[in-house]
């Protein structure tokens, strides 16, 4: 999803960007848990006493993860709001100034500047310093609730960068917004809080030890996006829907679609024949809006469609050509001079003056070239943060803003803030996509205004439109789901309009999928992350498992030699994860019978403590590992390169026997496609071992082998690897 | 969770109403395709646009259940408002009629006879016809959706039953509403039409026929469910939650309310730092009710236990001595006479009037012995339906009702409430426990007023605390998680109180949880239903799959002689449902290699349709059996009684490759029991295949051999096996 993320070994020569290749670069998480020896001894040891206070310490990690997130979010919002203060201040003043002595043009460069440099300090420490934190981490965490291990995405440093790069960003007047970046800083905080310390500062606090690994991990990074969505939109039950559509492996997101759709035309029913029982045909709590969602959202639909289409386009050129940093601040910069210019030049040549009431709500209303008591209306959607822009455009009353003005400032706006998404600043999407379908919905309730005979609309249906229309193009944009809707009702604290969201939503997904994916779908494919959907490809019924499945497979004995245990791990041209452990079979120079499989992970620790079994000896002078150094070293295993191991070291043997899992999950190799899928998505595995009807290992299945297979314009299409 | 579900044969000796039994009389619904090779065959035939027409039948089919859903709502909403309406008008006219000439007592009788008819016609019809209609549904619903076949659940005639059976209840004056019955509704629905045909009216209307096994009617069901919770609240999008938390195999329930913890407290901190940062310190948008939810919802919570404990107890009684049907309906109209006295004796006594206004609207404002313009207001919440009692209790203003009134009212309707739960009528707890938790909120606010120094509440705080209390006694009841707060919010229409209630319907949940479970997991786990939790028990990893399994296991090989697979199906003592399909090991009397599993119904299809190899001649002459066969047989296949094989028959043999499922998923036996359980839950399975590591089979694992083991008082809890 950002380009930045790309940057991670200098510059590649051949970087993929192209939604046909599958990266090798990003591992999986392992959400099923390794159930070893050690492991099942610890659990048999905890009486029920332990796992009630287990309970109770992720009771208590999650009541963090919500303070710290919440804590984060406000200093964001203070930070934005006196930056942004300031900065609108000053250039109010001099705007002021000039304004009657002439020359208005150093105001222009002034606000340019202050933009600019805003800008600049945001992205500086984007691209040089954690370009992880680039963008609104959304995609980002999508994927790794999705068991994608996206490098550096829950890091302390991440944290800190995102934080500051988007109060610079907002500040700064890009066309963004600080809700996908507060998304983003809850997962981390969970990542964070729930290990119980932090690799960066190096500081151990020794408790939730019980925590270190990824599926504990990634239950709390649930927690903590769902935080950030609550802390960004006020939606806690919005934040919990959010976290499972995209963390719950077995939420079927085309099934909940149906439900709903299900749910909403039986309350639908009910209230239509009710009201035509109790003689008031059409008194339905929002009569207007199936034409509305009929017409409207397509329309909506669309224009997320294009929207996604040109962001895809620049993404590739961002991708080709920007991606040295110091390119990267200058782009930065130059938008958010662009920004200032254009929405300077708005203003300017806009002749919209509204009288200035008593009830005005303007922060910083521009007077310019207007009379006394007026202020210049374009001023308020763009001499503004966009979070404002849009509480303006919603509750300023009708006839605030004249067509033109609206016109000009949704189209701006929309290419504004289409240039932007992808630069490398923290920020987001969502606050620039209601503020256009806020204007937009305007301009059509004035035009719906001078159409209809009595000249007149009904400020219920004016409102609904535009909540409507500002959800509609987000939802054209990001098409999220159930979430979404939630979200948007508790956001705006009105629950009557969320069955026409809903429906909007709906539409708008439709139409926009016609075209083009979701905008985050899209930077997930460009950034060639072998992400799993929720199903296997329609038509994939004609694969098997030993179509699908890599071979063959490195596989490790109960007890094997240091030395080929080092070599396998050092190979680079492979760089497997997981090895299936196998007892020979007698007289035969077959692959053995499967009887574990073991992490590259766990092999290197036990190398790390030099776990060895020296034959001549007895057992006994091994020493005895325990789970707690596994635990240690998460999530950061040292690569093989570090780990010294001496010549007389390579001919000893390594009993795997108490490491491996004992019982990994296995299928025939028969097995079709949608099967193992559905196997893989549902327990979310990291390796799936194909065995012959002998129980012998004959391949392995992993992420990539799945992602690789998707449904295109003429069925079944297969992506190739690329080893960046 | 119906006394009367007992009744299937007749009155069996034995019946389980202990909680620590399982029963073996409920099978299991597959979730798991059987990928067998005509399945394979036909998907792999059908083309791209062929499934995308599968998809576009989906949405047809849910926009149906949703229609009709809406519809029997609607039809259930008249019918009730109608009948009752009739009955009170008749009481009152009687009563003001006796009112003033004395003899009031034969309004009394008037009463209790029109009540107990009522109730009589609705005990009738549930406890003779259908005795699976009987009570609010959701328990059964809850079964299927968790993957647990109910006998008779999702029929026709269950339906027509309890439609008219909830009209009567209600209409009969009980302590009852209507609200479950309408989400059994919707999933009946669901079931009919996805199936495209009425097994009970013998009409195929040839439609929807690739819908016509357990996986795609189960999604069917839940968008039922979704769309009856949609119809009985007005809340789709709590519908949907409800579905998926009741239905979703991977949901997780105590992560998911972690997750929203972790989200409020988000919100919380960011509300509670910016009030601080705006100098409104307080100003959070309900300030009071921490408070609240500490003190008044742990008293819900205990109520609410008490009222499972209550139940509980009448439920064995009920079990043990009132199983048959006449007793049964004799009892309902007992209850509906008791009401009727009871409410009449309560307002008789009462002395509470208020002035009649020219806002009200009460429907039967009863005058009585209140001076003119003057109502009872006793009357106002017994002498009404318990849904228009819970409007009068919200919406009339403060000091409509005395102290007195109030908690004579909550008391006698607890008792009342309580008593007609697992009735043998169709009928919901849901309206009464609100109407009890409205009431006494109602009465806290008054003790609360008189208390406080000024005499007075803010009318904010008093609303919240009405909507707190009605929630918690609910949540205190019934338990449910995030649904219940999206259909609260979706019902009230006002998202303010979402924080709240989420609140207090926490703390009611851990308050009751420590005493007793949920009302309806007590009825599940009273008709020893082997329903599985999301997790398996903490303290099981003790266990594995070879002690958990069901050991020896009958199989059948590839090709077996008709006599041996009739003889085993016919044996009742095993009546078991799945059989391994394995290839025997050469020069061993061990068990074969597994390559297949085959169910019971597959094989009766086979005999019915007599596919047998005679050996001497040619394959060809075989029948072509079709996927089509096995649908047409869904999901009424005959018994194996009603089957006749002839004697030369018997000796012919059966090529069961292409019919058997030939990658059904296995285990070894180490595997631990939180394993395997994982691996059934979340793939929704019916039979899980223990094998050794030469993949001979050991063992078949089923539901009942994992719902078995459960968390008591004292650790892991072994259930026994009933037979019935």
């Amino acid at each position: 999803m950002h380009p930045s993320l790309l940057q991670d070994a200098g510059c590649p020569k051949e970087i993929p960007h192209n939604e046909k290749l599958l990266s090798l670069k990003y591992e999986s998480l392992d959400y099923d848990n390794s159930e070893n020896q050690l492991f099942l001894e610890e659990e048999r040891r905890m009486s029920f006493l332990g796992f009630k206070c287990l309970e109770i310490s992720r009771w208590v990690i999650c009541g963090l993860i919500g303070f710290l997130t919440g804590l984060i979010a406000c200093c964001i919002d203070i930070a934005v709001e006196n930056l942004a203060g300031v900065k609108y201040f000053v250039v109010k003043q001099n705007i002021e100034k000039f304004t009657e002595v002439g020359g208005l043009s150093i105001s222009l460069i002034l606000w340019a500047v202050l933009n600019a440099a805003f800008v600049m300090v945001g992205a500086i420490i984007v691209a040089f310093f954690e370009p992880g934190a680039a963008g609104s981490g959304i995609p980002q965490i999508k994927c790794y609730l999705n068991g994608v291990k996206i490098p550096r995405v829950v890091r302390l440093k991440t944290l800190v960068v995102k934080v500051c790069g988007v109060i610079c960003s907002v500040a700064g007047g890009l066309a963004v917004g600080k809700e996908g970046p507060m998304i983003h800083s809850g997962a981390v905080v969970a990542a964070g809080v729930s290990q119980g310390r932090s690799t960066s500062l190096k500081k151990d606090f020794k408790i939730f030890e019980y925590f270190r690994r990824d599926t504990e991990k990634r239950d709390f990074v649930s927690a903590g996006a769902a935080a950030g969505v609550s802390a960004a939109f006020g939606a806690p039950v919005g934040g919990v829907l959010f976290s499972l559509e995209e963390g719950a492996s077995f939420w079927n997101q085309m099934l909940t679609w149906r439900i709903f759709f299900a749910s909403m035309i039986s309350t639908f029913t009910l209230n239509f024949f009710l009201s035509i029982y109790n003689k008031k045909p059409g008194d339905l709590s929002s009569p207007g809006l199936i034409n509305f969602g009929r017409f409207e959202s397509d329309v909506s639909g669309l224009l997320g469609a294009l929207f996604n289409i040109l962001n895809y386009w620049l993404t590739i050129f961002r991708i080709r050509y920007v991606h040295r940093p110091c390119l990267q601040v200058m782009e930065a910069m130059l938008v958010g001079a662009v920004t200032a210019t254009v929405s300077f030049a708005m203003i300017y040549f806009s002749n919209d003056c509204q009288p200035l009431g008593p009830d005005q709500s303007e922060d910083y209303p521009l007077q310019l070239f207007c009379a006394d008591g007026e202020y210049n209306s374009m001023a308020t959607a763009f001499f503004n943060t966009p979070e404002r822009s849009v509480r303006s455009l919603f509750h300023n009353p009708p006839g605030s803003y004249n067509p033109l003005t609206l016109s000009l400032f949704t189209l701006t706006y929309f290419f504004l803030a289409c240039w932007t998404y992808g630069l490398t600043v923290s920020a987001g999407v969502f606050i620039p996509s209601l503020l256009i379908g806020a204007a937009w919905g305007r301009l059509f309730g004035i035009l719906l205004a001078s159409i209809t005979p009595d000249g007149s609309v009904s400020v219920g249906g004016y409102m609904t439109s535009l909540w409507g229309y500002m959800t509609s193009l987000w939802g054209g944009i990001v098409r999220m789901t159930l979430s979404l809707t939630v979200i948007m009702v508790e956001a705006t604290g009105n629950v009557t309009y969320g069955l026409p969201i809903m429906l909007v939503l709906l539409t708008a997904k439709i139409v926009g999928d016609y075209f083009v994916e979701g905008l985050y779908d899209i930077h997930i494919k460009l950034q060639s992350v072998p992400f799993l959907h929720l199903e296997a490809p329609a038509t994939s019924h004609w694969l098997t498992a030993r179509e699908v499945m890599s071979a063959p497979v490195t596989c490790f004995n109960r007890i094997e030699k240091v030395g080929t245990i080092v070599d396998v791990l050092s190979n680079t041209s492979t760089n497997h994860n997981g090895f299936p452990v196998v007892v020979p079979v007698a007289a035969s120079d077959d692959m053995g019978k499967v009887c574990g499989l073991i992490l590259r992970s766990q092999l290197i620790v036990l190398l790390k403590h030099k776990v060895f079994v020296e034959l001549a000896r007895s057992r006994l002078t091994q020493r005895k590992l325990q789970l707690k150094d596994f635990r240690d070293a998460y999530p950061r295993f040292p690569p093989i390169q570090s780990i010294h191991v001496s010549q007389d070291e390579r001919e000893c043997m390594m009993d795997l026997t108490e490491f491996m899992n004992p019982t990994p999950y296995t299928v025939p190799q028969e097995t079709s496609l949608p099967r193992v899928f559905k196997l893989f998505r549902a327990l979310g595995l990291r390796h799936l071992v194909v065995v012959d009807s002998e129980n012998r290992v004959v391949g392995l299945v992993t992420r990539k082998d799945l992602a690789r297979y998707h449904l295109g314009k003429h069925g079944l299409e297969e992506m190739q690897l690329a080893q960046t």
